[in-house]
Parts: C-alpha cells; sequence; structure tokens
C-alpha cells in the first residue's frame, strides 16, 4: 500500500477530483481520478469493472446517486491507503478523450461575444438578433471530431469568399473560441424534457473547450443553415472532467436576463458558475474569460435543448459557445481580440490576429473551491499543423 | 431446408436485397435481408456472426469488398434453398433502427426546394444565397432522435414569434421534408478526404427519411446559426437500407452545375440518381418527388463533409434535404405545396396546410433495377399524437 502525495496548494486536491481516461505505460484505457500529479486508477483502487471501460460513460450512466456515492468514497480513500499498483505518476501517463461524444451541441451564450460577433459580420444592423435574448441560440456540431487536448490541429482548407468566384484552400483565419463544455451523465427518453432545476441530476460535469473555428469558411458557408465545416474539423476538449459536485462553491447568479424568460427556462437557484479562463498564445496570456459573465447559464441550455421533446443520452456534450466578458481582455475569441483582424495583438513581439502554422493555444480555467482555494480544470491545448499535413 | 417465395413483380426480389434490423417474436435484433414479403435471418443463412448484431454497423465497418462478395453470396442463396428457421414472414417481425447513428447531418440539395424555402422565407431577397452553387450548403442535425419508420411523432412545443414577445406551445406548422438518407459503411480518419469518385466505396446505402419539421419554431430560432429544435425531436428513416449496390441502373447524369464546382467537387461519372418518391398524407397522394431534379450529388456531399480534414465513421448519415422538382406536384414538404399555408392543399375533401394530430404520413420509393423492373426502399411513416403525450 502507498499513499498519494498532494501539495498543499495543490488546484487538484480532494475538492477537486476531476475523471479521465487514460493509460499506463503498455495498458489498456481505463478511468482515473486526478490527484495532485497523480492518476489514481479507479478500477484497482475500487475493484469495480465500471472504470476498467475506456470511457467515462458506463459510470456516468449508473446515475446520480452513484456519483455521489463514489466521490465520497474517494475523499477518503486519497487521503489514506491504496495499493500501489494503483497510482500512476501524471507524467507517466497518456491521457485519451475522456467520453464517447453522443451528440455535439454548441451554443452562443455570452451577451458580449454575440454582440461583438454581430457587430464584425453584420455591421448594418443590431448587434443582437431578436431572438438572442429569449433562448439560447445553438445548433448542433460533428460529434466525431471531437478531440483530447494536445491532439495536434491541422489546418483545415476549405472554400472561401472571393471575387469573381469563391476559391478553395488553406484557412487564413483560423481562430479559437474558448468556453466551457458541459457531459451529460444520464439522459431522458423522448417525450421527457430537463427542466433546469434538474440540471444537476443529469449533468456529470465540465471541461474546458476550444472551438476551433475557420472564420473564412465560416463566413462563406454559414447562411442560411448556420455554421458547418468552419467548425467540423475540430473540437478540442480538456483530458480531465471536473464534477458538477466539485463546483458547488463556484455558483453565482447570473448577471441578470432581461426580458424574464419563459416559464420553461426559469431556474430557481441560480446555475451561474465563477470560472476564470486564461488564454495563452504561444506561452503568451491574451485573454482572461469570466464564465460568471455568461447571459444564460449551462442548465437552462439543457431545459431548451429537450424542451421540444428530444431525448437526451449519456456522452451528449454541450458548449456554452465564446465566453467573452465586457472588457477586451476579457475576449475568449482572436476575432474579437483582433477586431477582425483590424487592431492585430502583439504576441512575443509579433502583430497577431490569426493562427499561423506552429502556433500553440492552451486554455486553463480555475474556480473557487468547497474549502476556500481554488480548484483547476486540465488544460486543453492544441498546436496549428500546416494544411494538408497530420 | 425451404425457399423463399419471391414473387414475380415483386420490388423486393434479387435486384434489390436491402438489409435491415429484425427481431422475431421472443428473440433479439438481429440483421436480416428483405425477399418479397419475407425477411431472411443472415446469421442463421450465412452461419456469421457479425450479422446477430443489433446493427448493420459491424457488417458495414468490413469495408466495401466484404458488402459485394455478401451481396452475391445472397443472390444466389435466396434463390434455392435456405434453413427453414433463418426464414420469416415480414408481417411476423418486428423492424428496429438498421444502424447506430454516429454523426447526422441534413444537405439542401434541390434547387427547387431552396428557391422555394427562399421565396417563402426572405420574401424581399434574391431566392437562392450567393454560396448555394458553389458548395451543397448543409449543417449537423441531432443523431440520438432519428427514429425507425412506424415510431409516432410527437407534436413538438416550443417558442415561435408573436407581437410583442415570443409565445411558447405546441408548434402550429409541423410539416415534413421528403429525402433520401446516405449511410457511411466505412470512413476516414482525420484528415483524409473522401473524394466523389471514392463514394461508392465509403457509403454501404441509402434510405428514405422524413426530416419532420416545426416551420414556426424553425423560423424564429435559425438565425444565425441554423435550424435546431425546429427539427431535433425527431427524424424518421426507413427500416431498409438500399444497398447502393442495387442502383447502379437508378444512375443518371446531374440536371447540371453552373458555375462549374470548384475541383474537389467535381465526379467523372455522375452520382444522380433516379428515384422516384410518392407522399402520401392520410392515405393520399399528395407529391411525388423527383430525386434525379437534384442539384447536388451524394458523391459531392460526402466529398463536402470530409474536405476540411474532418473524419467520416461508419453510421455517419446525411440527407439530400427536401427533394423538390419544378412542378408543383412534385414539392417535398407541405411548406411549398401549400405555399406557406396560402394555398391549402384539398386532402380527403379537407383543406391543409400543416399536420394535425392524428395525421399519418407515409413516403415511399422506387427505382430501376439492374433487370429491367423496378425496385422499392422500405417506406418511412409516421403518425402525429398530440403534444405532451408519448
Amino acid at each position: 500500500m502507498t499513499t498519494i502525495e498532494i501539495p498543499a496548494d495543490s488546484p487538484f486536491g480532494t475538492d477537486n477530483l476531476p475523471y479521465g481516461v487514460f493509460s499506463p505505460a503498455g495498458g489498456a484505457p481505463r478511468v482515473g481520478v486526478r490527484v495532485g500529479d497523480s492518476v489514481l486508477d479507479l478500477a484497482r483502487a475500487l475493484g469495480d469493472d465500471v472504470f476498467a471501460a475506456p470511457t467515462l460513460n458506463p459510470f456516468m450512466a449508473q446515475g446520480y446517486d452513484r456519483w455521489v456515492a463514489v466521490r465520497s468514497q474517494l475523499t477518503s480513500l486519497v487521503t489514506g491507503e491504496v495499493p500501489d499498483d494503483a497510482v500512476h505518476a501524471l507524467a507517466d501517463v497518456t491521457l485519451h478523450l475522456p467520453i464517447e461524444v453522443a451528440d455535439y451541441v454548441d451554443f452562443y451564450a455570452s451577451e458580449h461575444h454575440a454582440s461583438n460577433v454581430g457587430r464584425l459580420f453584420r455591421p448594418d444592423a443590431e448587434p443582437l438578433l431578436p431572438n438572442w435574448k429569449h433562448l439560447p441560440v445553438g445548433y448542433h456540431g460533428r460529434s466525431g471530431t471531437v478531440l483530447v487536448s494536445g491532439t495536434d490541429i491541422v489546418r483545415p482548407s476549405g472554400q472561401r469568399k472571393a471575387d469573381p468566384a469563391p476559391v478553395f484552400g488553406p484557412s487564413t483565419r483560423l481562430d479559437i473560441e474558448a468556453e466551457l463544455g458541459f457531459v451529460v451523465g444520464t439522459g431522458t427518453p423522448l417525450n421527457t424534457p430537463i427542466p433546469p432545476d434538474d440540471f444537476a441530476r443529469h449533468v456529470f460535469g465540465a471541461v474546458l473547450l476550444n472551438d476551433w473555428s475557420a472564420r473564412d469558411i465560416q463566413a462563406w458557408e454559414y447562411v442560411p443553415l448556420g455554421p458547418n465545416l468552419g467548425k467540423s474539423f475540430a473540437t478540442s476538449i480538456s483530458a480531465w472532467v471536473v464534477p458538477l459536485l466539485a463546483l458547488e462553491a463556484a455558483r453565482v447568479p447570473l448577471p441578470g436576463q432581461a426580458p424574464e424568460p419563459l416559464p420553461y427556462l426559469r431556474e430557481s437557484q441560480p446555475w451561474g458558475l465563477d470560472v476564470e479562463l486564461v488564454v495563452e498564445w504561444n506561452g503568451e496570456e491574451v485573454s482572461r474569460p469570466p464564465y460568471r459573465e455568461m447571459y444564460w447559464s449551462p442548465a437552462q441550455m439543457l431545459a431548451h435543448l429537450t424542451v421540444n421533446g428530444a431525448s437526451a443520452r449519456t456522452g451528449d456534450l454541450y458548449g456554452s459557445g465564446t465566453i467573452s466578458g465586457p472588457e477586451k481582455h476579457q475576449r475568449g475569441a482572436f476575432l474579437e481580440l483582433s477586431w477582425g483582424g483590424a487592431e492585430p495583438l502583439t504576441v512575443k513581439g509579433e502583430q497577431r490576429s490569426f493562427l499561423l502554422d506552429g502556433d500553440e493555444v492552451v486554455i486553463t480555467a480555475t474556480a473557487p473551491g468547497a474549502s476556500g482555494g481554488r480548484i483547476a480544470f486540465g488544460e486543453v491545448r492544441g498546436r496549428i499543423l500546416p494544411a494538408g499535413l497530420s
């Protein structure tokens, strides 16, 4: 037996305990929990084969009461003795996509982001469209291209507008969107909407999400049916899923909704979240998007997704949309930070608006933990490879 | 041993041999082939457990050469003797969703449909948007709500525009879209586009598809990110997947593309398909949408979907978009047939524009077969139940 070292100031202490899927050298993928800079093998530590699976889905499907019980068990387990062969140094393991993604939906829930994009894409019109304050606008994305943090991103090629005819080639306006993603643990059958107050019984946890976006492809294709190839080449998520149970101390009221939403979108306890993101471009901090500024809550998003009778499934993933605050340094996309390229940033001494080959983006985040310190999300990291190479 | 009766004029003869998933009374779901009015149990007939699965996915994943080999084997098998316990009367079995849907994408490939919808939704603008003739416009839909033919459709509720504020309630403009759906049998990894001429090596077969659409919900929500809840409550497909190998005799040139598409969308052998659909509303024929009129081919759709580096997976499903021809009686949606409600149809003596509770829609289709007769798609059928009931 052995004990797990947890540095006193670790944001991966017992207030956090995020779940992921890892493989030790030569071993098969299995479920682990991050504790300090170690990974605890749950199948070995708890003797339960639901954790010997290559995704979190079988465990998530066991439901809310089981999530509570395992978290409670782990909280004492990780501060006591565990079997030697159940503990690995984080540096010695490979991390995998933690969930099998069922449907992937991306929302658009930041008023600051939606207003900025409206001004940039539709300069002659009201920045917010008439529906925006009545419903959380969102669309389905490609679940097959959700990738784990660390996966290189090949620059996508596609059509972009040109005169007199569109041209095909590598995107010249490759961008990021810094978001949170929410993972459905237990769904509902058809015709069983999930009211906002049932959110925590259905959503297992949250990840950091980078919705890579080719703005030139997107701008040409997106009318009238929405984004498609400008987004579908890659969406990166963090390897660690922070349990919603670890985010209780991060709950805050929403900034305020006017007009009052329709009854099916009203929540009696607010699900605003005080999560602070940091976006680094080639190692330089370029933004600190504040999740607490989001207009729509993740509980309202799930209520909206299911109110028409659509079922939800274990492994459904939905993104918040780009997180942008009111200040320039709080914008979660380079499109907004560089104002469409008109106001380039200085990154490591160079003037930059969009991503160049070889660039790397790392998004991290922290939130208040239950014991007064801060807990961290796992990073979501990606490096750009030239078009046509993989 | 026994023989299977195949009526001489059956559209489910040896030129067709569509695959599906069925369960005999008290038995588990498994793969079958429809022959006349019988279902042949492939695991029993061929002694291969890949067909004992509850979806076609494991068989489809074996790839093109295997599809060709099994079809060849079946062609002789069904006209000879087969084990008694391998044959069921169609009327005695339950049919299931034939595939596990990975990603679902819906296109918008009929010029007549896109022009009609443009005139109805944007009466003051050009009916076709500037991108439409340069790329097959499409968007991702909800794969978790793809349902097998025969599943009742509960009328969805949602927001619709009203003055001074939107209201919530059951959709009052519930519609259909008559489409073909294409099923990916073997995909490709990231950054491996599928050129149009590789279409037949990747697409296993085709289904009939009804993209149920709540027009009032859709019209309010769809800017700027496209349709979401107006579509995500249900998409029905036929229980039988017609192999692409059975559609060789149905291949026809496209009606003509001008301007010439960009090189990645050019096909050297055309994949237009002479499939004739019939839409029945409460038993009365209201439309005969001709697939041969579609502007973009399904090979071009798949090439477009993957050209940005997006991977494709076994079980990916993509719809053609509503099939509408140039004549009024060839329109594949009630929105177009009733011109937005302004010109109601007479259905069984009643004036009708959109679906009422209790209505039933059945879509069928036929195509030329290899031996000179016609082959049939399995029907896609759905009945409307009142909102809030299931």
